[in-house]
């Protein structure tokens, strides 16, 4: 399908549910993207950081894509990730994610290697000339390292390289000017400006961002559709109520123990328990070598959805 | 074959000759290993970073390990690295290697992911079990954004994970950590500390180092083998007048315009020119997006080949 | 004076106007306080970032600080920073400041050295003891390379040790955190969570935050002050507009050439040259080692001036 | 008295012991200099990071040196650190600590502020004019986050800004560029290059760095003065004996547990602890925010004299 120029609302990056032997459990990724589906979401990003796309081999990958694009069957457009070091390996990552029946493409910045902004900008011209798919650039410093400067998004934007920036920054300043630049340079046109934050979505979309492509919507997409709904009518009191309710939730992040495990294992962690509790996927299992909540941490996300009214 | 415990001596890291269209330059790869071999080095480390690793598709990676490993047949041991962002990627890379016909493996701690040092453990300890090869790490925050500790590394050789360690860290104080401590543990043998350093051999191996994978050891073979001899013979005062012709000979890493390029193409652009230069391969293009030097920043490639008595 | 608890609206960083040999020029000093009393905002800011406060020595710090006071006479508050490196040093020149009538005291975290969180926590609670007064956190990761987390600084909120926080973080994320815990926590009362970025003011302030210390606000203290009762009215159309007009105007903080100068010397070069072709201050100059802006770069700053009507 | 050009040998950094209400005690200080000279070291560094000089106000820099110099009275130079944030700190410093008896000067890149290297070289550039007297940059990214570059360096030895480095940057690949660069170049003549490691003395003799500057020397200053001798002497296998022994005795930075306190309170309590029990200062406080060691760390410093025959 053709996506929307620009692509607007709640676009959740879809957490690839696994098997205890770490295949991908396609059943469960079918009833999770129904959950979300029937939540009312605008569209899917497979194959994103909260995906575990790092984590995941090349036959993973495509089978992601496969199965959710198959299933989904042109409902809502579906964005696939295509994240890996240098440029020659995106490209086929690309050519089996368009091959697989992808809408659109989510690349990064370059990593592993020291790249320039010039050769940045070179990326995403060769990922968008090669695949001649909508490619939205990924704006994630504390994956790859590189922050995509606000100047060379809008240039690649104006270029007609760039459909749209999903950022991962936390930097809402340069998100701002982003927001700003497409909408008053006369040379960009239905440009899709989309965060990635789960706390800040009220304000991004009031500075005028299209959507929003939050990690925590596979827990809770009814709560992020009807957000954003609130956003749309201008109901900034009841907007403002319901992220705050999200913020609460979000908070789930951080139950694993920062003295045992990383970032990953706790964040992924706690969105997959929470599929689990909500019975939506069966097995809460991440990718190696990310390393098991215990009991007692699968305990305090269950509070985390008790308290949000989830359970 | 078997790769000696330690493994000794100079092993250089092997750059990836490339056609004009992007493809592995399957003959000069293999003029590329003879020009090695006569100098006299002691293994290959094929797909690493001065290999553009992180720059090339899975099945340029493929024909690199197999090309050498059939040319080598044997005459010195080749380790081929498995970079990628994390475990299962990773041991999907070390299968085609093992299969291609590598000795050893080499392997980074993951990257893009946020990682806990119990996760990264993990990690090499996975990537052990499921192939069974001897198991290199290769410690490169600059790339992977952690640094592997001494502590880390000790305990991962002495539970027979890690055959050893191939330190571009630029730490000096945590090398001869990891030197002094795999000296004295009882339970540590056979451990191979190799630094990647180009600049800091001689010290490197005063320490007790077992060996080199010098980037720079691609255009001068010779000068290493010339070094490390002379240094495993005790002969410092010679080994100090060798050693820094060659950090001479290394400033042509910096020829590229940091205001137009990002280091690896100043640093392996100048590598692939001095081997062109030198005729040793027939194409000098260094992977997308990396930018080509200017012909005067080739020009002064040849300035410094010429300074080495190398032209 | 007692300061409010929460101290809300509009509380700028004084710039400090410098002789052209380097010395307070507490004549323009006193005309930038008059220019921002005008404007009615609520407070004053000095011896923060903006005011180049790690650039001056301890008699012009002290200077600033009495020549604010004295004029300002209690009119609004005035907070000092007290920016060292570590406990002992923060706490003289807290006794310095309160001596010369400073109202609050603003403190980062220990820099240069290389701190845990219990150590930062430390370094509060002495420097709140020792001084008696009210006490801000200066959240600035970007100068001193530690991020204050929440619960930390919610945790030192509840001991009575820290008065508010000024965060520069550009973590919008964590900052609606502590906003959300010092409106829930039961033992949090009366804590200040002020905003330091020019750019979201009117998300800051839609998420319940107290009040905001622009930088630009030396430029367009009205700007600000417009703004910020635009968002307490809850005219969020308008109050977009007038700071997506302030996120013009900020554009001039780019005017300095990155390849010739430092984003400090570049930022506050602007706001000086701002301040002096608006006729407030009778010198642009900026402390050593920062460097001058070109006639052609203020030339810029002059039509960031007219677009937003300050000209 | 005039220092030495270049400077060589052992110049430790001396440590600062407090009194337990933190005050300098001048007596302790006294006794760790003659403890210091009597091992034979060729100058004395204070203020230095391992003297907490970033802890310390500005009324105890200056009785540091005042102390230190009259006790001294000529036997060796002293070079007092003038560690301060930008230029016009710095020059206060120099000024202070030359009147108080200083020999020479050692400052870092200004920190705390974003700075090009064109406005470093002012900064080093500013304080020679300013001061007239011998300047030694101390490279030391891990607290200023900037690294000094090879080049950058050698044109201020050049132009007669800067008498030597010591450098604390642990990048042995750099230190090399500038020992070669400082004996290549014509125009550079009698400049010191020290290094600050504690672990590659041996290496950074053989190389051609004229002294060392050792936190460890403290602790163990007839191992240093014995290990510089040998080097000198070309006695490298006896000097590598030492080296490991030291390197043994470093180990004691460790000590303190991680979760519980930072890398200053760790390392710096460890010496004070070892300077301590072995009887040269009376009391091992470290500066504030630091963290004490606890009963049982201070016993595993112990272990490490014991191990390393100073008990």
């Amino acid at each position: 399908m053709t996506i929307p120029a620009p692509l607007n609302g709640v676009v959740p990056p879809v957490c690839t549910p696994l098997t205890p032997d770490s295949e991908v459990d396609t059943a469960s990724l079918v009833a999770l993207v129904d959950h979300l589906l029937e939540a009312g979401v605008d569209g899917l990003f497979v194959l994103g950081s909260t995906s575990e796309v790092a984590f995941l081999p090349d036959a993973h990958r495509r089978l992601v894509v496969e199965t959710v694009t198959r299933h989904v069957a042109g409902q809502v457009p579906v964005l696939a990730g295509v994240i890996d070091t240098a440029t020659l390996r995106v490209v086929r990552h690309a050519e089996t994610a368009l091959a697989a029946g992808a809408d659109a493409l989510v690349a990064t910045a370059p990593f592993y290697t020291r790249t320039h902004p010039a050769e940045i900008a070179e990326h995403f011209r060769l990922i968008a000339r090669r695949t001649g798919a909508p490619l939205f650039a990924y704006d994630l410093p504390v994956s790859v390292h590189s922050k995509l400067g606000a100047e060379l998004v809008l240039e690649l934007a104006a270029e007609g390289v760039l459909a749209g920036l999903k950022d991962s920054s936390g930097d809402e300043g340069g998100f701002r000017s982003v927001v700003l630049g497409a909408r008053s340079r006369a040379d960009v046109d239905g440009f899709s400006v989309l965060t990635g934050s789960e706390l800040t979505v009220d304000s991004a979309l009031a500075m005028g961002a299209a959507g929003v492509v939050p990690g925590l919507g596979n827990v809770d997409p009814a709560g992020y559709v009807r957000l954003h709904r609130l956003c749309v009518a201008g109901e900034w009191a009841l907007a403002r109520a319901e992220q705050e309710r999200l913020c609460g939730l979000f908070g789930m992040v951080g139950v694993g123990d920062p003295a045992r495990m990383g970032r990953s294992s706790s964040a992924l962690g706690a969105f997959k328990a929470a599929l689990y509790l909500r019975g939506v996927i069966a097995c809460p299992l991440t990718a190696a070598p990310q390393l098991p909540l215990s009991a007692s941490e699968v305990a305090a996300v269950g509070k985390y959805l008790a308290a949000a009214g989830l359970l």
